[in-house]
């Protein structure tokens, strides 16, 4: 949460943070800070323990005036840096701005980085403020932004609760299309033509666009031996036939920057008993882990109940790599359980073996168990849930068939 | 283009290069080597005059096979993430990694690093690269991957010209909704609703949708008072008016990662004279702009023909500001004339008065010179174009209506 940045910022002895970018677009950071978009980005300058000062373009002016969560905004023009490209170059300008707000705001004590940027400029950016004595420090990990942004607060909830509830009707939408196919001559159709992935694809996306939601990394919906490989978008061209498993993963953002993310899997028409095995393991693997969820937890606690079941049920697991047992997981289970979502869509905290931390009340965090049989299919379930000290809520209720009939 | 990376490290005596970064998204620079999307991202390491090498991360493998660009390809696995993570911590472990790729291919000269990351990891990676003695250099500026992007290979051209052929339909079906518009009790109507900006956006939604598009950072469609602010994207409850100005720019971005630029200026029925003036003062100054490129003019010299035009015609420009007659431009033509578009929707070359250099065949820029009058409105008229040795080549042709009636 915003409010934790102070108290982090005292923990480390840091004594101002600049988080900087020429676009919010995929920079978290910085639009936690802004309060949300601004398209050429911005310096958000903040002194610990004193109010924050927002540096933007002319242009996006307006648009951080409305954005209203930082009071304070000034323009480039306001901080010289017209003048600045003139005597040093376009390329200096940027950080003798940066010094420039330090100087004036007092600030000579340690400064931390933050916003994405490529590494070039990173490097670039770094080396020049320490040669003009700004004293730029490396935050730990999780840096302080890492750190506030891992808690939501009842706003935040309420954005990706928003966020889910327009993606579960997606999802129950595209349950209503499967259940509709029709067969003929030997196919599924859908619309009179052959039911493709890439035909229900672009219904999913019209259904995204009319939720107002967008989709800037995609859509899952893979069909048989695709959906074994946890990443494959889907062949366009592959037909929906019955009997196969169809892994549907959805994960979109909504204008407010919010993310949500939701596995189902399915089958139309029946599974076959191998399929059916598989899914409920899977199924039972999330049940069990979800239940283990909850304030002083840890990740990993919560991805070893998914491991016993899943070993128990006989498929390999991750678990077993990092036991020394096996190289690599070629079927089974092979990816962590869970991260955790907002301003992106994978951040802490996760779900793994390497999760030794307890888990807090106010984290976001996806529940994913997945098993996958290379070659013939896969089978993962996914809910995006927020933790409490008793529980979990779970942010989009969607129903888990797992034969459309 | 790609065969620029060679010469331009051994220009700077750059020994390797290691791009790198935990998704392609919003990252030009690892897209560009990877030759396409990996969901998480990796790392591209190559040393001056040899094969390039791609690691990844187990579940991205297929997909980047799939990309092809790179042949050689390893996973983090192979490169003992796990183990270094084990003994150094999660946060150590990635840069002994980088280290010891480096170590492995007998790299002892200076080393650059690229790919979009938080600063606060960007400050950390360079610190203990360098403790672990890997010789991190800052590229100057533009650095050798904005170099090799800032012009384009044939291929790039194909996929430019092919995400402007889709934007240009989508741009001609709004033309053709706006001329479909219904007069009803003094208010135009859709489909019998009020016609609204947000009915209008959600129409270019679903026609981007249809193209294969997507539309991360959003479409600007304003009309009246918000269409004189550059990055106001328009009030979704604002009604399509008669003789009001409307700015449309439109920006998507296709699978392949290009992107198009494009902005007409409309008014539905007949403009006031003071409209017209406007428009044709940008008209001209657009078409004079046009005129006036081809490699080995300068960005400044095409921004200037278009300040020429737009204060003969007696507005402002940012030119004054420049020549230090103007504090700041509060009324008319406020912002840079072009950039250049690829990979990103804002890159190298840029056309304003910071553009000494000369253009080159091959690159690829946005003209869209533009005059706003605060509280009545705005016109840009705006085209993205490849230049040639003789001139420009329009990626997209779509016609310049002013007036639709």
């Amino acid at each position: 949460m915003l409010n934790q940045i102070d108290p982090e910022m005292r923990k480390r002895r840091i004594q101002a943070i600049m988080i900087l970018g020429d676009t919010t677009l995929a920079d978290p950071n910085l639009m936690y800070v802004a309060g949300g978009t601004l398209p050429r980005g911005g310096v958000y300058f903040k002194r610990v323990g004193q109010k924050p000062l927002l540096v933007t373009s002319n242009l996006d002016m307006p648009t951080a005036r409305k954005l209203g969560r930082v009071k304070s905004i000034e323009t480039y023009s306001h901080w010289n840096l017209e003048k600045l490209s003139k005597k040093y170059g376009r390329e200096e300008a940027f950080p003798r701005l940066l010094a420039e707000i330090a100087r004036k705001n007092g600030v000579s004590g340690k400064v931390a980085l933050y916003g994405r940027n490529d590494l070039a400029f990173g490097t670039y950016l770094v080396d020049k403020l320490r040669r003009l004595g700004v004293k730029i420090t490396n935050d730990e990990s999780p840096s302080i932004l890492e750190s506030a942004r891992e808690t939501k607060d009842a706003d935040e909830i309420q954005k990706l609760r928003d966020v889910g509830r327009k993606t579960g009707r997606v999802v129950d939408a595209i349950v209503e299309v499967l259940k509709g196919l029709k067969r003929k001559r030997g196919h599924l159709t859908l619309r009179g033509r052959r039911a493709t992935i890439g035909a229900i694809k672009a219904l999913i996306s019209s259904l995204i666009v009319a939720e107002e939601l967008g989709a800037p990394e995609g859509t899952i919906f893979a069909i048989g031996a695709s959906s074994a490989d946890p990443h494959n978008a889907g062949i366009p061209s592959d037909e929906i036939r019955e009997g196969k498993l169809i892994v549907f993963d959805i994960f979109p953002q909504s204008e407010s920057g919010y993310w949500h993310d939701l596995t189902r899997t399915y089958v139309v028409g029946r599974a076959a008993p191998k399929d059916r095995q598989l899914y409920d393991a899977v199924y039972e693997a999330q049940r069990i882990s979800l239940d283990s969820i909850r304030a002083g937890v840890t990740g990993e606690d919560v991805m070893s109940k998914s491991c016993d079941v899943i070993e128990r049920r006989g498929y390999r697991t991750i678990r077993e790599v990092f036991q020394g047992k096996l190289k690599a997981v070629s079927s089974g289970f092979n990816h962590p359980l869970g991260h955790g979502v907002g301003l992106t869509i994978g951040e802490r905290p996760y779900l793994s073996f390497l999760s030794r931390e307890a888990l807090k009340s106010r984290q976001v965090v996806t529940v994913e168990p997945g098993v996958y049989l290379p070659g013939h299919g896969g089978v993962r379930i996914e809910d995006t849930v927020s933790i409490t000290s008793k529980g979990i809520d779970t942010l989009a209720r969607v129903n888990k068939e797992f034969e459309i009939t």
